[in-house]
């Protein structure tokens, strides 16, 4: 992660270039293929045929320089790379199987042209690491922050589509991988000082969660596969996310913190933090599942692992115990980074 | 049009109500149906199955504040609209019918909740006028101005869908509608004092034309059941989409100044400029078709006219004619609103 070069490439900008020298240097002699792909960019639209037998699964994410992302934390790369992960994250979420992406650009006309280029690649490389193609898109002058907009496209059969009103009183909810790695790696980025006396290999996993997430598709797929039916992701938090969950599916959810999948470091480095970070930090992009505990028997160890951190309840809302029938805890605070709440 | 309320209503903005509170507001109580919809918003992502026999089109549209649009200009109402019909019309070019389509929205917390309600509205008029449904999105908070990006999905019989690289040197080129309006209404915007004299019907229908397009849905789908396999919108103006039509099919294009589809009044308000405005305005969101003569016969009245104003030839570039066989003439100046070229 450290190698990619930061924003601020020397040499022309994109007014120098213009609209049509943008998009011939993205577009430039290079044909988009993908399974299905009829027309790629460059004409009005792009024709795609969906495969048979499955629905199309569709998803938006908006980032915004000041509010999601700022320049002198990441590259252009990294940028373009979590820009389609967000919008993975919600297909894994889904049980799907990516398949096409537009992305729209607003960008200040003194934006070098080798940062937008570089952005370009890091969409690329994500949406090739995950069998997606970039079929459309939209550049635009903004007088403003920069804002990178991602629409993918995936598919799934119907039956199998994980749904967050699938859930039922009695589901245990299983989270994938880790918790609150994207949130120690948030504090880090705002406040360096507080690395000093972590490892700094351990630092720099917790700064790449938070810059250049994975979306967990391979798990998304096996847990329809598995016969898991209510899922979502943890774009804001497992506390927010978990009540959305709960709600959509008519129930309250209960969590335990004991059960909450914290790595070691973490724990020491934000003793005191550490549930506030796992519960409300959001970003991890892992996955939350909703099920009868015996459909998650068998789950594939080539896979992140997935752990049972609560179960959703008669009721509403979310409460946090400190096990299963332990004592009940006060929920931390959490704050949306959209208009304060 | 000028009934619609312009920007700056009163009441709760979005900081007050937070991004819970405007996405209930949004979507609250709101069941959102469309053919093939099996999940719509408030999900991780949409599920829509498509219809059989037919490939998907997918295209999107950026709208800027400052560059696409000024909020003393419009209001949130027409804004929603034109966001949408944008992309519509990218649909109408390809023949294709409309199904779904999704909307990011970036603003500033201090947005009236009442301006976003109403362009929401707008977004939703529109989308129901053409048999879309909004079925996902995204809002974020932005330190700058507003955007407001749309994909939208269409379907059409595979070969029938209308594209740009389908000319062929001996075709005629016919566009749809009048030419030049929307640019007359820009330039009235811009500078109001230009309307005085004007017959004030005249200069609102050019302000409509400008703020409020209407897209050809039904025409590019009467092109494609004609016969037609090559068309495009006109969305960056005559010379730019007659140039870029002709490259992609490998030709030149002809274009004859005195068979543009012009109306009486803009020729009179603008007498040394209407060739300029008709030619490199843009935003008319009409249709230009290329196709052999004997395929536009029989071209139904109650659509938009239908009218040959040039030619595919050999060779490239884009070449102005006073009238088939005339004498050349200088091209106009083109700006993009983008980077400046």
């Amino acid at each position: 992660m450290a190698s990619q070069r930061g924003f601020g490439a020397g040499g022309p900008t994109l007014a120098d270039v213009g609209e049509s020298g943008l998009l011939a240097r993205l577009l430039g002699g290079r044909l988009v293929s993908a399974p299905g792909l009829l027309l790629g960019p460059g004409d009005d639209a792009a024709l795609w045929q969906p495969p048979a037998g499955r629905v199309l699964v569709l998803t938006q994410d908006a980032l915004v320089e000041g509010v999601d992302f700022r320049r002198d934390w990441t590259s252009p790369h990294l940028l373009g790379r979590r820009a389609l992960a967000l919008s993975l994250s919600d297909l894994a979420a889904m049980g799907a199987e990516p398949a096409w992406c537009l992305v729209a650009l607003c960008a200040p006309g003194d934006t070098p042209l080798a940062d937008v280029e570089a952005l370009h690649d890091g969409l690329q490389a994500m949406a090739a690491e995950h069998g997606c193609a970039i079929v459309g898109g939209d550049v635009s002058a903004i007088d403003g922050p920069l804002v990178l907009d991602v629409v993918a496209g995936g598919t799934v059969v119907a039956e199998r589509a994980l749904r967050r009103d699938a859930g039922t009183v009695g589901d245990v909810l299983a989270v994938t991988g880790e918790l609150g790695r994207a949130a120690a790696g948030l504090r880090l980025l705002r406040d360096p000082a507080l690395a000093a006396g972590i490892d700094p290999a351990v630092v720099d996993g917790w700064r790449s969660a938070q810059l250049d997430p994975v979306p967990r598709l391979a798990e998304g797929r096996a847990l329809a596969e598995h016969g898991v039916r209510c899922a979502g992701d943890l774009s804001d938090g497992l506390l927010v996310d978990a009540g959305r969950t709960a709600a959509a599916s008519g129930c309250g959810a209960e969590l335990w913190r004991d059960a909450l999948p914290v790595g070691g470091a973490l724990r020491t480095a934000f003793p005191a933090d550490w549930p506030a970070l796992a519960l409300g930090g959001g970003e991890d992009f892992e996955l939350l599942a909703a099920a009868p505990a015996a459909v998650l028997d068998g789950w594939p160890s080539a896979l992140a692992p997935l752990r049972v951190v609560g179960r959703l309840v008669e009721g509403g809302g979310v409460t946090l115990r400190s096990c299963d029938g332990g004592e009940v805890l006060a929920l931390p605070a959490v704050a949306s980074r959209h208009f304060g709440s």
